[in-house]
């Protein structure tokens, strides 16, 4: 496609720690071709296309941009639209306005499903029109990809911080139920499990949504660690169900908190680790209990970023721009692992990946169904990046007493 | 005191990131010393001296105890006994009996009070004995210091989450109440202020348990912020305490969960978050409201650490070795601030430090009672290290509507 045309790039969704590496990326790969006009920013997401809130990054400086690259959260700032067929048909009329000939979005399996809407209208129009979708998830939820950015940093600042609060309930013991990001999948909770190295280090019980939550097995659970070790880390995910599907959390409170879509609202509340933690306290007759809701420093700390995360983050955005420009195609990028550890980046159809949910495999998961298996963690190991916390215990012998 | 004999040190209260850095201060250097037999690390505070559950830290590797220096949380165990005097005598018989002549606490008021009991004891039968206190909490209350080790790593992670919580709001606007530890002083409440960089950029209120937090003049302040901005976070210390001196909570829940001394419990929990949430959400009709409670990461997170904090948590242990063996001397190390930045430490009566509170000097705090002043600003800034955080926004112009 060699029509001349203007670029628009939007982000959507929750943000992530490196999800402006893959903005930046984009934005500095597509100002190396001759048939760019211009590089608009939309402003948070497809309303910024609708409110035509664009701003003309082809004016910004590269120095300034590679700042914004290791800034976490969507400096295009986001949106929760998730837009209609008629919402698509009015961006797609600005898009024409403003002579856009590449949309690339940043977002989950939504922002996806949005470029499907928008393609099929361009194809009806017969306007020549590229819509890259670039993955973004903390939630590691996108079918296909191996892992997609967002999801390292997280989950190297999830396990960092059970690593911390495993070493802090060693020095002062009790039990601790800490919950975690993720309404459908588990793989945030999960990666809690790279905070072990010793053998009686926690989490000792990991619960995914991917397994129905008992609260009497939970019980029984806790028990057996807790007269095991005097002390027991729970890791939980915010989107544990009950055995009918629905949140657990609608089973230990009278009413729920839903948006506009209807869904629950699982962050922004620390009442699901306080409800378990009251139980736990009351059906086991234990004292020290703590809950711990680890909240929205899970998708934007700043200090705790995957190297790896960062670099593959950057290098999906400067691949949608070389799929557009050079390959004149369309679709979504796509993570694949080649080896141990390397990765290669693909293009694949919208359709397969707009709207659909990945969910940990069986194998990552136990038969008991409250821990990961090996395979997990080393799916995950690479992931989280280099220079990964290493905690030291001390070895000295006892002194006999006398 | 040229008495030959053996050292214990141990470590009390709430871990910090950066407490083993003082342990190994303190090992390392006192095992130069000609009369220093043994160094003992008793297990769990006091307690483990109660029970003679000593480990012979002369037979640990200096590798191994380097690499304990970088992990947080009290590689030797922790406490939350307060001895009395009772159990005080009790210790002192252990001590006797192991032939300890040095024994290094590293502490908060609490273990400085425990030391001041002991050293009375051998004063009374004219037993030679070194008493140490090495100074450590998160919530830098320890009065005569300009601040204290921990604390500095803490109010780096705190302000780094703070950094990403705005990001994130700015990113999806709405309200978001932060809650930060400290039970009496607001100091690491105060230190998310930090996290400002551009006019904007919140935290925009900040609640301490030095001034009484009264819910009305609360709602009026984030009106304000929020018909300003579309948005605000509060940064709120879990201590804030209403007109009568309690703790706020008391006036939100019908009962609370108290300690063995009669504490309320504020850590290991998001209720304060989600109640004062709750009441902004009803009173003043907004939808999107948040709350997070930073929980125990805030004093253990390994990826956070303040390097200035560090240095100087394993300062305070070098030099408590040296005044015990070559000065013949005991007491509480205390860091002074000499210059902009600089420190030096020297060391006070136990009985300066025991059992006092130090709270947030009135010149850092504004006179609204909701923020902290430049003075804070300039006091707390050197203390959070270096290669601090930096956010960068995009400053691209705007492209004109069609």
């Amino acid at each position: 496609m060699n029509i001349k045309g203007n670029v628009v790039i939007a982000q959507g969704g929750g943000p992530t720690a490196v999800i402006n590496q893959s903005l930046v990326g984009t934005i500095l790969e597509a100002r190396k071709f001759p048939q760019v006009n211009s590089i608009y920013g939309a402003l948070n997401g497809v309303d910024g296309i609708l409110n035509q809130n664009f701003i003309d990054l082809t004016r910004e400086t590269s120095y300034n941009l590679e700042r914004v690259a290791t800034t976490p959260s969507s400096a295009l700032l986001s949106t929760r639209t998730k837009p209609t067929d008629a919402y698509c048909r009015e961006l797609f009329k600005i898009l024409k306005l403003h002579n856009v000939r590449y949309f690339f979005y940043i977002g989950g399996n939504d922002s996806s499903d949005t470029l499907r809407i928008l393609n099929d209208n361009a194809d009806e129009e017969d306007y020549d029109f590229m819509a890259i979708h670039i993955p973004k998830t903390i939630d590691n939820d996108l079918v296909i990809n191996d892992h997609t950015p967002g999801y390292g940093s997280a989950a190297r600042y999830v396990s960092s911080a059970f690593m911390g609060i495993n070493l802090d309930n060693i020095a002062l013991k009790g039990i601790h139920i800490v919950v975690v990001m993720g309404r459908h999948a588990g793989f945030l909770t999960a990666s809690s499990a790279l905070a072990r190295k010793y053998p009686d280090d926690g989490p000792h019980l990991i619960y995914m949504p991917e397994r129905p939550l008992d609260m009497e097995e939970l019980l029984k659970d806790v028990k057996t660690v807790y007269d095991k070790y005097g002390r027991c880390i729970i890791a939980m995910s915010e989107g544990v169900q009950n055995k009918s599907g629905e949140p657990f959390l609608a089973d230990l409170v009278d009413e729920l908190d839903r948006d506009e879509h209807g869904n629950v609202h699982l962050s922004g509340s620390g009442i699901l680790a306080d409800k378990i933690a009251s139980i736990i306290k009351a059906k086991l007759n234990i004292k020290k209990v703590r809950a711990d809701t680890l909240g929205y420093p899970q998708r934007n700390f700043i200090g705790a970023v995957s190297d790896v995360d960062s670099r593959e983050a950057r290098e999906v955005g400067e691949k949608a721009a070389h799929f557009a420009m050079l390959g004149d195609l369309d679709g979504s990028i796509v993570i694949d692992r080649t080896g141990n550890y390397s990765v290669n980046y693909r293009l694949v159809p919208l359709e397969m990946i707009a709207a659909k949910t990945r969910y940990l495999p069986d194998n990552f998961i136990t038969e008991k169904g409250n821990d990961v298996t090996r395979d997990f963690i080393e799916y995950v190991k690479p992931l989280v990046g280099t220079n990964f916390p290493n905690p030291c215990r001390l070895r000295a012998p006892f002194v006999a007493k006398k």
